[in-house]
């Protein structure tokens, strides 16, 4: 264990700090980690972010099996770091906490839910941290933050010992400051890849490229020349032609039904005390018309059939992980919700296909971070980091 | 909604029958159903088979997005059914609750831990009931009672607002006393299949069925040829050249590491009571040696890639559901305990490799009854419930 870390960017929660010594020898020998705290460690309380959960809930009796694997691997754990409550929100926002500092961009939000372990990963002060990504809680902040992230195909980490928000959705994903890491942590967690062959063709999402700002895709453009030098030039597909405002409809409608169904029972019993925004957002769950929830499954079964058609011969997806950079910490709720909305008919395309999708910290927008995102079918999760780290390589970002 | 129903075999859970109107219209209008007490229906409490456990929680804010497709393809709720205490056990017992009568053989355990749905519909009280299934939960009990259940594949049915006991197995499956019935519930919950083609060839398991008592394998065998008639000759096939206690003990050590990381918390803070077997059942989770549970991951990792490559073609695993009948009501627990170790093997395989498996009551033993399985590559359920339901035509079941 090295020395006592002075987190300066305000990452991990408040409190003593949780820390572990993993195993002796293993592929992760040397390099410590921080976990969002919503995954279990054994003998401490597990705040999901928000005061009145960690009062209504018993401490953990047990350490999260995927925090089991990352010990086991010899990596050693640093911290638990922030999340916005129940990992309802996107900004990275934390009342009760305090909203970590963007170490890229100290002026804006650092992204979340996962805005502790993104901000940790960013400031150094640890090799790689888990978070989780149900809506896009590891890609927006790995976009807004600068590093690499991954948000697995759904359901190849084991979520076993964290707290949930829709299971449908959610997934154990983590972030890295260098390729070779973020792909390193990769082969301790994840399952082989189903199916083999290289990836490829390379398709441009040309909706997802659309609804990016055209400074983001200034900032993309020269990666993307570079992804084709790799994978040949790209072929263009929509995603959506029903539109990515009716992606991001069903996705918030069948995750809300989910998130009333997961936490509802909590939430009626115990009357807790939301920051801004996550409890409107509990409110609308609550509030979620069946028939609405509903026809979001409906879609998701044909949308999933579909990106299961378009990536089968091994087809990779590259788009803007988000629109835009971070906003500005002094942006109005009206200026967020609308970042919200725009980001999130993009992050809903890997939330309800399944899919796996990398995030690499590639350009910048007014000195601010944007990512590149690699999208591919379900189960190619390994590929897809090898060829992360292949295109960061190329790049000159760290690998 | 038909007349008050006469619960002659214990079913369901004691107190007010928990009833809901289904839609209007939809694809299962006129079938009633039941719902493993493990599933939320908002309003009333969810008792998990366990006393301690429906006093320390509050009742559900919400219905489980499961039952709400259900009652939205306008099939209605007749009740919630028995489990056994925090799904955690084969043989349907249920000390708190009583132990639901098997009506296919009263002298005998109905199977668990879906028990009470298995009576209900075995009974003919509910056209089709949901249960849960982790490590055999629905596979046995429909074996038991002489009903038809799937396990589907694993991740294909949402588990928002129901308990859990080990994600990374937990699946939510069904049963039925008619192969059709079986299959249109499916239409209604499942995924399009993933990748097409006809299933085949057979591949015949030979080590399950060693594993099988003689008289098992007598009842199999005209089923099988019927089999063999629709897919061509079997192949035989070994699933475990390592053996299927090797199986069985890497996915014991791996569900009681994440039942503890699931339910241990609760556990620990609530001490609650438990009845025979269940007590034990936690103790060693609490106890399990993390090197122990990380092999089975490991080996867990590599067996998914090897039946994966084994079915990938779209063959189909047949195999004795169960080796032998329902264990007596009077068996000793060490009886009970090596019924036990000898099922696990088997249901082991389908539990492991995430696939998804239908039984078929297709013959008996000793007067009791005992299932035929088919088992295919995850994602081919509707496929390998469509043939379930050729398979029960052939054979002159209830179609």
């Amino acid at each position: 264990m090295a020395e006592a870390l002075n987190d300066s960017v305000g990452a991990f929660i408040p409190g003593p700090r949780v820390e572990l010594a993993g195993a002796t020898a293993g592929p992760l020998a040397g390099l410590g980690f921080a976990v969002k705290d919503l995954y279990d460690v054994a003998g401490h309380p597990t705040t999901y972010g928000n005061p009145d959960w960690a009062r209504s809930n018993p401490p953990a009796a047990a350490t999260a099996p995927v925090v089991q694997a990352l010990l086991q691997a010899a990596a050693f754990l640093r911290g638990k770091t922030k999340t916005v409550e129940l990992a309802y929100g996107l900004t990275g926002e934390n009342v009760w906490h305090g909203t970590p500092v963007n170490p890229a961009a100290p002026g804006r939000f650092p992204g979340g839910s996962s805005c502790g372990s993104a901000a940790a990963v960013a400031a150094g002060l640890v090799d790689f941290a888990l978070g989780s990504d149900t809506g896009g809680s590891v890609r927006i902040p790995a976009s807004y933050c600068g590093i690499f992230g991954i948000r697995p195909s759904w359901g190849a980490v084991s979520l076993a010992g964290a707290r949930g928000l829709g299971p449908s959705f959610d997934t154990a994903g983590w972030f890295a400051q260098r390729a070779s890491v973020l792909a390193r942590v990769g082969a301790v967690l994840l399952p082989e890849d189903a199916g083999g062959g290289p990836l490829g063709p390379l398709l441009k999402a040309e909706d997802a490229w659309i609804n990016a700002v055209p400074a983001t895709v200034v900032a993309l453009a020269e990666p993307m020349l570079v992804l084709e030098r790799l994978l040949g030039r790209a072929m263009r597909v929509d995603i959506a032609p029903e539109g990515l405002d009716t992606l991001y409809e069903h996705f918030r409608c069948v995750q809300a039904e989910e998130a009333w169904a997961t936490l509802g029972s909590w939430v009626a019993a115990t009357d807790p005390q939301f920051g801004p925004g996550v409890k409107e957002r509990f409110a609308a769950a609550k509030a979620m018309d069946p028939a609405k929830a509903a026809a979001g499954r409906a879609f998701r079964r044909s949308f999933q059939a579909r990106m299961r058609a378009l990536l089968a011969g091994g087809g990779v997806l590259a788009y803007p992980t988000s629109p835009v950079p971070a906003p500005l910490l002094d942006a109005s709720q009206a200026e967020q919700n609308a970042v919200r909305e725009r980001t999130m008919g993009v992050t809903a395309i890997a939330g309800l296909g399944g899919l796996p999708e990398v995030s690499l910290p590639v350009g910048k927008v007014e000195g601010a971070p944007v990512g590149l995102s690699l999208v591919a079918a379900p189960g190619r999760d390994r590929a897809l980091l090898a060829l992360a780290e292949r295109l960061a390589t190329e790049l000159g970002l760290p690998v």
